[in-house]
């Protein structure tokens, strides 16, 4: 297998991205295609003593910034490692694409050059989050303006992902909402929720409000990508400062230092849990090839983690499940 | 002092709100006037054996129910807690209203029936937050769908309240995002950041990423109230989610399980200032008279503090203190 990696994709680029591929390369038996700036990527893998072995190298000269606009960046630099590596992906040359570059960039120029299964406009960035129990939102911010038939679409791309990849059987299917009303909401909102509602393949379990989202109340949770992106954060937020928190309460007094000193171990095990680092990536559900998007402030473990999703996906044939089951849902329906 | 009160909103009405009633009555020393059915604010205190003294009784027929379609349910329960209520506030019979029932009616009712200060088109349900240092999030959920300057208009009236009231002197400003860019969001946001960018009375520091809400780097946190709602509630669950895995992790070995009992008092400080009974309620920004939402679910111990609220609101005479502010800005404004 081969996953072609962009290079120079995020706020920490290219020393992790070589610091995670290496140890991918290493633990998970892939080979991977690095691209991007062939000599900056030779110079930073020497200066910090970086092995490429297992590795190819793909140059790209130009690479795309974060404050970009997307459509006209994708366009216009034909040479980013960003496009290159989109390219090569649509030609074969590679299993699947991993990139923590430009959200906006990625979902342009997925749709554009990779392109999209049949009956998919938009690709939606889906992410697999822990709570109490792991469930996925889309999307988490690839699309921040939506259409309801868009929001429809997610919630039977997640519904598919969770019951063929993750193996949750008819798995429970939510729409995020300030109220559990049907009439609560924007108008977009409240849209989807009708369409949703009649829709047979998906198993609808109405609104839900953003307080029972950690809870996994849902095992697929949909929204717009503008408040997917707010859920997806907060919640890193949220976990950052809770354990902030408790660290700075219990260090206040000395039993509660005692007692975090015995409860380091368990803290640990939560802060792992809640971390964006372990997730690693989220794929593009609706690209026509696997294509994950790292977290833009990844490091290496991070890369290392999106890398084993990459995988993950090309080994459960991700998209060619998701077009057949697409497919039989749309000739289903035209059946009735 | 007096507080009207709506016996009858929220989830737990009349119960609730007439034991969180008693409560302040002692704790706040306070008059609280009662209004819902007579029949059976009597008949549930009889039976809870809860004392009304320092209070005074309004009968009002109706309820408006959660699910109502706010804008018809004001003007035709003309009967109800909430419509009567928020009469007796226009009319001046009481310093502020305190309500636990529809947020939707509650703001539509307070547009209508109490007014809005001057300038001000629609109120917005502004909550301040614990997180890593407090913070004012406004509209918490009152305007699901907002236009760019009622944003702008957010983002001064919260200012105000965090001067005037909370004494942080030019307190930050900043918008919600996906970005830090300025070209980042949905064209609302867009256009909003441009508004918010060149007016001299904001310390508008750009915008916030979800990650960075919760640890107080802005003192206002600016965004439309289906997001607002969002943020709100998701901290909530967040905050729940969490100290249940760690209790959960702690518990499951022996080391952990003595940390949680040594630690349990800072943890429970931490629950403690994420309770959203602790905040109690959030003001209606920008009403003629202090008019506080208190959280649906409240018990009453969130009833109490939703009154506590209202008292500090008719103290620091909050809507007289804004209508002052606001005006002087606009003729500044006009001035220039």
């Amino acid at each position: 297998m081969k996953i072609i990696l962009d290079a120079m994709g995020g706020d920490n680029a290219p020393l992790a991205v070589l610091e995670g591929a290496a140890q991918a390369v290493k633990e998970y038996n892939v080979g991977v295609t690095l691209v991007g700036d062939e000599e900056k990527i030779r110079q930073c893998a020497r200066e910090n003593k970086i092995s490429l072995e297992g590795m190819e190298l793909v140059h790209a000269g130009q690479v795309i910034e974060m404050c970009e606009e997307p459509a006209k960046a994708v366009r216009s630099k034909k040479d980013s490692s960003l496009v290159v590596g989109l390219k090569m992906l649509a030609e074969g040359q590679g299993d699947a694409f991993v990139s923590a570059g430009s959200t906006g960039a990625l979902h342009v120029g997925t749709s554009l050059i990779v392109r999209t299964i049949p009956g998919i406009k938009r690709p939606a960035l889906a992410t697999v989050l822990p709570g109490a129990g792991p469930f996925m939102l889309l999307d988490s911010g690839a699309n921040v303006e939506c259409r309801p038939a868009m929001l429809e679409a997610f919630g039977v791309m997640g519904s598919v992902y969770m019951d063929r990849v993750m193996g949750i059987e008819n798995p429970t299917v939510a729409l995020v909402n300030n109220g559990a009303e049907e009439s609560k909401g924007t108008e977009l909102y409240r849209e989807a929720h009708q369409l949703m509602k009649v829709n047979p393949n998906l198993n609808f379990v109405g609104n839900i409000e953003p307080r029972d989202v950690p809870s996994g109340a849902a095992n697929v949770v949909v929204c717009d990508g503008f408040v997917g992106n707010v859920i997806l954060k907060l919640s890193e937020g949220m976990a950052k400062t809770l354990l902030k928190m408790i660290k700075t309460s219990m260090t206040s007094n000395l039993l509660g230092t005692l007692g975090l000193l015995l409860g380091k171990n368990s803290l640990m095990q939560v802060k792992k849990a809640m971390d964006s680092e372990e997730i690693g990536g989220a794929p593009l559900l609706g690209a026509a090839r696997p294509v994950i998007k790292a977290h833009g402030s990844s490091k290496a473990k991070g890369i290392k983690n999106a890398i084993r999703q990459a995988k993950t996906c090309v080994e459960n044939d991700l998209c060619g499940t998701m077009e057949v089951a697409l497919t039989k849902l749309q000739s289903e329906a035209k059946g009735e």
